[in-house]
C-alpha cells in the first residue's frame, strides 16, 4: 500500500494514520473540523489536504451512522480503489451501503478492537493497535482486493486480523463491548446522587466497573443505537438476573440474621437464623455469583500464550516462620509466577507444597530447588491446565 | 502496639498479620483451617499458636456474619484488650455485637478498602493496605481505646484511616463496592452462553467491567447478603435506568435508519430519518451516558494530590508534519502530562496550542520553550481545575 485517504481524524483516524505514515504509506487526512486534521498533520499523520488522485484505500473513521453518506461521496468523486471504516457496529452500515453505494464491491468493514477514554486528534497513538484483534467484516459483494487491502491495514497497524460476518460480529460486541459499556454507565450515573462518603470510599474496583463510561457521550449514543437490536437481547436477559437478584436481596433486607441478636447456627459458621425464602435468596446470590466466575473462565488471559504441559514440583517446607516466603522467593527467582503456587497438605512434618513448572523444565528447576537444601518430592506429571 | 491476634488467615488476615509483623509485632494466628494458619505462619506473618496471655488487638478475619460469634467465643476466653474485624459490611455484624457481645465497648469495626482476586494465605501481601482507605466504624458504645488500636492497626498496614459510622458505609459501599460487584457478575454470567467469537473480541474494557466478578462466589455472598437491605436501594435505581434504557433499546431496534437504506438528513451527519419515538430513543441513551460522565467526575482521580493553580501557555505550532508531534515530545520532557495539551484554535499562522502547567512553574518553563524556539503567546492565569 502506497497511499491512504482518511476521513476523519478523531482519536481513531488519526491513530492508523500515524501507524501506515510510520510505515511509509502518503496519508491525506480529512474532517469536518477542519482544525481536527490540521492538529493530526502537525502531530505527523499526513498531509491535510486532498490526494493528488485515487488513493490506494480509503480509512472511514466516522460514526457509524454517518458510514454510508461518507462512503457514498467519496466513491462518487473516485476517492479510492477501496474502502473500509473502523465503526464498531458493522450489519447497519453494511445494509446501507449495499442498498445505495455506486461501488459496495471496493468496500470491507472494518473495527479495531482498541481504543482509549480521551478522544481527538491529540489523543492518538501509533502503536493503538499493536496486538489487538482488529476485525474485518466483509459482506456478499465484497472484492477479494478490498478485503485485502482490509488485511493489509490490520497487518500495517500490528493488529491481528479477525475475519467474520458483519451480524455476527455485531452480536459478539453487543456482548463484549456495548452492553458493558451501558452497564459501566448505569453504574456511573448512580454515583452522583451517592452519599458523601462515595469519593472516600472508591476503590479501584469500582473504577474498573466504571472506566469505560468516560467515553464521549455524542459518539457512544451513535453507536449504541446502531447496535440497538443486538443489544436488546442481551439487556432482557440482564433484566432477568437483576430481577431475580433484586427480589432475593429484599427477602435478605427483611431476614437479615444480625437484627434479631441470636441464632446463628455453629455447624458451619454461617447465619442460619431464617426460614425458606432466605435460603432461596443466599442460593440465587450464589448462583449468579458462581455464573460470573463461570463466564470469566472463557476469556483468554491477557497475554497467556497456549497451554504448557504441566509438572508440579511437590516441596515439603518446615514449620518454621518465614520458610515458606523463602521458597516463594526462590521460585520467583527461578522465573516461576508464585501466584500458581498452592499448599497441597499440612503434613506432620511440616507443608507439602505443589509448584507448578513447565515438564520440560521441571527436571533442571527440580535440582536447583534440591541443590539449595529444598527437601523434595519426585516431579509427577499433571494435566495440562 | 505489641501483640495481636489474628483470626482468619485468608488473604485479608495473612495481609494484615504480615504488615504488622514486619512492623515488630508479635502476631499469633489461627483459623478453623489449621493448614491455613500454618501457612500463613511459615511465610512470616507470625506464629500459628495461641497467645500467652490476653493481646493488645484481636483482628477478625472472617466473613461479616460470622464476626459476632467469633467476637463473643474470643471474649469469653478473654482473648484480647480491642478488638476489630475486616469486613466489608458493619451495621449488621454491629447491631449482633451490641445485643450479644458480653464487652462492646472492647470493639470497633474495621474495613480495609483493599483486595485481590486471589484468596488464601499464598495471595497475601504486606503492602496490600498501602495508601488505601481503611474504614473504622465505632459503635454508641465503642470506647476510645478500641478506636485508638483500630486507628493504630490502619497506620501500621500504612492505610489511611477513615472514620464513619456503620451504617453510613454500608451505604457507601453498597454503591462503591458491593453493587459494582452484583453488576461485574450479572455482566460475566452472559459471557457463558455468547456467540463463539466473544473471546476473539473480548478487550480490556470488558476485562475491566468483569475483573471483580473473580472474587470467591461463597465469601461474596456471604457479603452480598449482609448489606442486602443497602443494596436493594440501589438496585431499585439500577433497574429503573435500564429499564428506561431497554424500552429506547427496543425503538430504535425497530426504526434503525439502516434498514430502510435511505433518508439520511445531511445537514448534522446523523441519521435522522425516523419519528419521535426514535428522537427520545437518542435522548434517553444520551442522557444516560452524559449522567454516567458526570457520576464518574465525582470520584477522585487516582494518585491526584489537591488541585494546583495552573497557567495556561500558549504556543503557535506551524502547520508543517510532525512540528506538534515535536512540542509534545519537548513538554513531556519538561515533565508535563501531554494528556492535558489542547488545540485552541487553528490560525492563519498556525496551530495555537494550550499547555497547561503549575503557575509556578509557567515562566520557567515557557522561557526554556522560548529558548528551544517555539513561538509563544504571554501566560495567561487559568482558573484551578
Amino acid at each position: 500500500m502506497q497511499t491512504m485517504a482518511v476521513i476523519g481524524t478523531g482519536l481513531i483516524g488519526t491513530s492508523v494514520a500515524l501507524a501506515a505514515a510510520g510505515q511509509g504509506v502518503s496519508v491525506y487526512l480529512s474532517d469536518r473540523d477542519r482544525a481536527a486534521a490540521r492538529t493530526a498533520a502537525a502531530l505527523g499523520a499526513g498531509r491535510a489536504e486532498d490526494p493528488p488522485g485515487p488513493v490506494d484505500l480509503a480509512v472511514l473513521a466516522v460514526p457509524p451512522s454517518r458510514i454510508a453518506e461518507v462512503l457514498i461521496a467519496a466513491q462518487e468523486r473516485g476517492l479510492a480503489r477501496a474502502y473500509t471504516d473502523v465503526a464498531s457496529v458493522k450489519a447497519g452500515p453494511e445494509r446501507a451501503v449495499l442498498a445505495r453505494a455506486p461501488e459496495p464491491s471496493r468496500y470491507v468493514g472494518g473495527h479495531p478492537l482498541a481504543g482509549r477514554e480521551r478522544s481527538g486528534p491529540l489523543a492518538a497513538r501509533a502503536e493503538l493497535f499493536r496486538g489487538r484483534p482488529w476485525a474485518l467484516t466483509p459482506h456478499r459483494l465484497t472484492s477479494r482486493a478490498a478485503l485485502d487491502r482490509g488485511l493489509e491495514l490490520a497487518e500495517l497497524c500490528g493488529a491481528a486480523p479477525v475475519v467474520m460476518r458483519g451480524r455476527e460480529h455485531d452480536e459478539v460486541v453487543a456482548l463484549t463491548s456495548h452492553v458493558p459499556h451501558l452497564l459501566a454507565s448505569v453504574m456511573a450515573a448512580r454515583l452522583r446522587d451517592g452519599p458523601a462518603g462515595v469519593p472516600l470510599l472508591a476503590g479501584q474496583g469500582l473504577r474498573d466497573v466504571t472506566r469505560i463510561a468516560a467515553g464521549d457521550p455524542r459518539l457512544w449514543s451513535d453507536i449504541l443505537r446502531s447496535n440497538a437490536s443486538a443489544m436488546a437481547g442481551v439487556v432482557k436477559e440482564l433484566r432477568a438476573d437483576l430481577a431475580r437478584v433484586a427480589a432475593a436481596l429484599d427477602v435478605l433486607a427483611e431476614g437479615d440474621g444480625f437484627a434479631r441478636g441470636g441464632g446463628f447456627a455453629e455447624e458451619d459458621g454461617f447465619a442460619e437464623d431464617h426460614g425458606g425464602g432466605h435460603d432461596q435468596g443466599v442460593r440465587t446470590l450464589e448462583d449468579l455469583l458462581a455464573r460470573g466466575v463461570a463466564g470469566l473462565a472463557g476469556l483468554p488471559r491477557p497475554g497467556a500464550g497456549p497451554p504448557v504441559a504441566e509438572a508440579g514440583l511437590r516441596i515439603l517446607v518446615p514449620d518454621r516462620p518465614g520458610e515458606l516466603a523463602r521458597l516463594l522467593g526462590a521460585v520467583a527467582a527461578l522465573g516461576i509466577a508464585v501466584d500458581d503456587v498452592a499448599v497441597e497438605a499440612a503434613e506432620e512434618s511440616g507443608l507439602r507444597v505443589r509448584v507448578p513448572v513447565p515438564t520440560a523444565d521441571a527436571e533442571r528447576i527440580g535440582a536447583k530447588l534440591g541443590a539449595d537444601g529444598w527437601d523434595r518430592a519426585p516431579a509427577e506429571s499433571m494435566p495440562v491446565g
